[in-house]
């Protein structure tokens, strides 16, 4: 697998003492089904609350895009992508959103979320 | 009714310090009505949050392929997929969402859930 | 008005020892408006919890058709059915939702529901 | 402005043993701008909980075209056509939503709503 | 930055008794990337509580239309929105949505709110 | 079935000297099946170029409303409410559409049409 | 009913060397129906080639808005506006699409054209 | 393949004298893939102009029923769909339209149609 | 007006010996009214079948963004656009449309097209 | 770029008395910009109408995925697309309709078609 985490940009939260809530939806994901090689689709909703950070938006693009030619589950990618954009944006809630298109007359949502410690608010 | 549960297969969960939701939406289920014998069709939508396991897609496709020709209520449809994928994945939550085509001019959906026992998360 | 409510038919319900819930929905109705006598027209769903008993679907339609040439305003069409099929299968939980067609510029939505004594579970 | 409370007419509720909601959405609404004089229009959704009486629907549409030639504003008609009907029928819960088209490139809702003292259930 | 604050207009909330939601949907907000100078589009919700003041809507145009030659970031111009507006109409809630055009194959969407101090109720 | 023709008027084409194109589009036509006695619905479509006579529009809904309780093939109604609107009516050009919702999972549209001999212009 | 040609304002079209096609979609029409007095609403679409003038949209949307009160048939008003428009700007080509709201279950569309003799392009 | 032809019934056109235009749309049509043994499905539109006969709507059921277990391509289930109405029918013109769901994330429409020799009329 | 035609690029066409249309659909688009000053939006398609050249597509985006602080009519605006990617690119047909959004309650749409001398073929 | 006509598989046409439709379409498509790098999305509709031969699914799922790592531009690649097809499988018709994602706030569809010398028919 290509390698990824150094593709992630941060940029200062200027409205930190605010807890607010930004998402970013990418519709053009794409990577390879690890079995069998061909190309899996999917849209990607990253939801997050920042804390110090923001993770800066054509950042975001080079490292989603990085996936192109990697064999990887849908289950696996869902959690590596919010496992990365944790360690590098530390945010104090962040939910990641995964629809991949159909195979096999089958398709598949991935829903996996963060939450810093002792970290209640909704929005 | 043909046999089932030996179709399903699973593989680990690599994820399971999270609780993460996984839903598959299968558009094309059919079957039939064990009154008439003529074809039912519904939309299938199963979403768990994996415990040790996670039901791999391909044999999942084989399972709901299997009713194709068996004679089965709407309601015991339901909830014998939700037993079905519950004895084969122990998952700590499931829900089953099945919607039936018109019949008579009435469409019907129905829902049934498990949940492991104290378990409370919700996503 | 027709006699109605022996026109319902009810089967055991077999999965009993879990909450789950079904929904019919019957876009076709139509009943008289009592003050004109000009038809009416009315999306009615019917969700419900079972216990012991479910609602055999072909004697719905049959009863759902049988308020056709009855003068009946919206509320009360609405309460009666709930009122009926409560009566007949006795469910923990029921609800009705009639969603009436334009009439004068103006479209109607009824929703009444019921449930047993002490009965808490939502799905 | 045209007088208005006296165009409204009531019936009583016969299903007042039981909570239940209905809800009147009419589309055609249109008043004057206080400013300019020119015509604003809305979809005036009402939403009500009855205790004792209920709302005639054919009064409703007279009440509503009454105010075809008054100049209002939004957040003020939005909030008469709920103090009104409040007085009429005396509702256990009542909730008004106008969503006035696009003025200037902005459009507008404005939702009000009321509760007799310590009423608490929802639907 | 073109100076702002001072195109917002207010007029007195005349139904301050009550908690009632006024919602404002610009969907020609347009300002420049500070980075490229490019345009970016969005669309602006605003949903308030009134508290004593009411913004005047041809004066909220007017103050969204002067972003139209500033460089701000997505983040900076939804939060500022909603400082400004605060401060001008004082109001008892208010929450920002701005949905941001597809830039680099991703759209985004930043929501910010504001409470007065122990307010509580929500419509 | 119900005598139907008298129950149709008409008021004269006060732009004859014009080929000006009325469409009524009835979303709520029910009769009901000749062989089961279940009732069908459909949408009904009636395009015309006026000649010396126009329909009215209220005769036409009583007209519609007629079939209620007749039993009658979709092959069938449709022609014969071509033939009676011909007649009443003596238009330049007529077309009927009528889609019946689905029966047996086959959802089902007839189109009919005349012209007045050598009328040759479309609209 | 109120005076209305003199409310249309036009320009010069400074293309006339191009047959061009023009569309104006006025979807707030509203008038008065001359039988019952209520209220009537429908979308008025206003297509044309220009020849030596073009509609001034602020005057249209006066000249719309002066019908408000008044009682006039579907065929009528849309014939209306067709020959004050055409007599105004003198057209190449005009034509008028009236969409009126549902009226007794039933909604109504009509549609009436003009072409400058021997004028033959299609756009 | 299961035997067919004999499935289909007919009933006489009543309305000979004018070229009119059935349409049916089977929207459950299944079949098997004969080379992987996996379902397809497909909505089905079967449009014609009577000559002397109609395709009786519950035999057409049946008959597009009798293909849930037979291995056949899409090219040819059009192809014979078409030439075994046509045969059994006799219409003037006849047009088959297949869409199947998207099958190694490729959906495919299949069209074809039939006219006696000479027909020239369209609707 | 800031100027233009200089910002528009072009490259060979590869595929000049066979006719085919491409288009490009611009829903960003924004300028001022030269009346009032405020900001109009419009959705810009447009269509051509290439001679010897393309248009650039980067090139594309700034000229139509150099748009965004002219005052310019609707009617201009499309017209021009038509006449100078008509000089820049040579094309043997071109159409422009121009969808405006709502102002006074009314909507606009401008369709202005080209063709070469003698060019008759359409896809 | 990576080689391809060889990916590409036909059939006999078994129904080549007939001139009948067929329609793919491939909503995964993607490629990479010459330029930048960065990947392109777009559907691709094939119509055809077969000759001898029609194109094998599979194959051509592999066809379109060989375009994945390749940098192309639009244009270039729907007519090498269209000239590709055309050679393997030599259709008496062919339309290739490529829909582009936005990139850089423009869409972009590009459409050719090839004929047989002399065929005329149209479906």
């Amino acid at each position: 697998m290509t390698p990824k985490l150094n593709l992630l940009e941060t940029f200062p939260n200027t409205n930190s003492e605010r807890n607010y809530l930004i998402t970013h939806i990418a519709p053009e994901f794409t990577s390879l089904c690890p079995k069998t090689g061909q190309p899996d689709f999917a849209e990607i909703t990253m939801e997050y609350i920042p804390d110090k950070l923001c993770v800066e938006l054509k950042s975001l693009k080079f490292y989603l895009n990085s996936y192109r030619n990697d064999g990887i589950y849908f289950e696996s990618v869902t959690n590596k992508i919010l496992d990365d954009l944790v360690e590098v944006c530390q945010p104090r809630f962040m939910k990641i959103t995964a629809k991949f298109n159909v195979r096999g007359g089958i398709s598949s949502i991935i829903k996996a979320e963060y939450k810093q410690k002792d970290f209640l608010e909704t929005i």
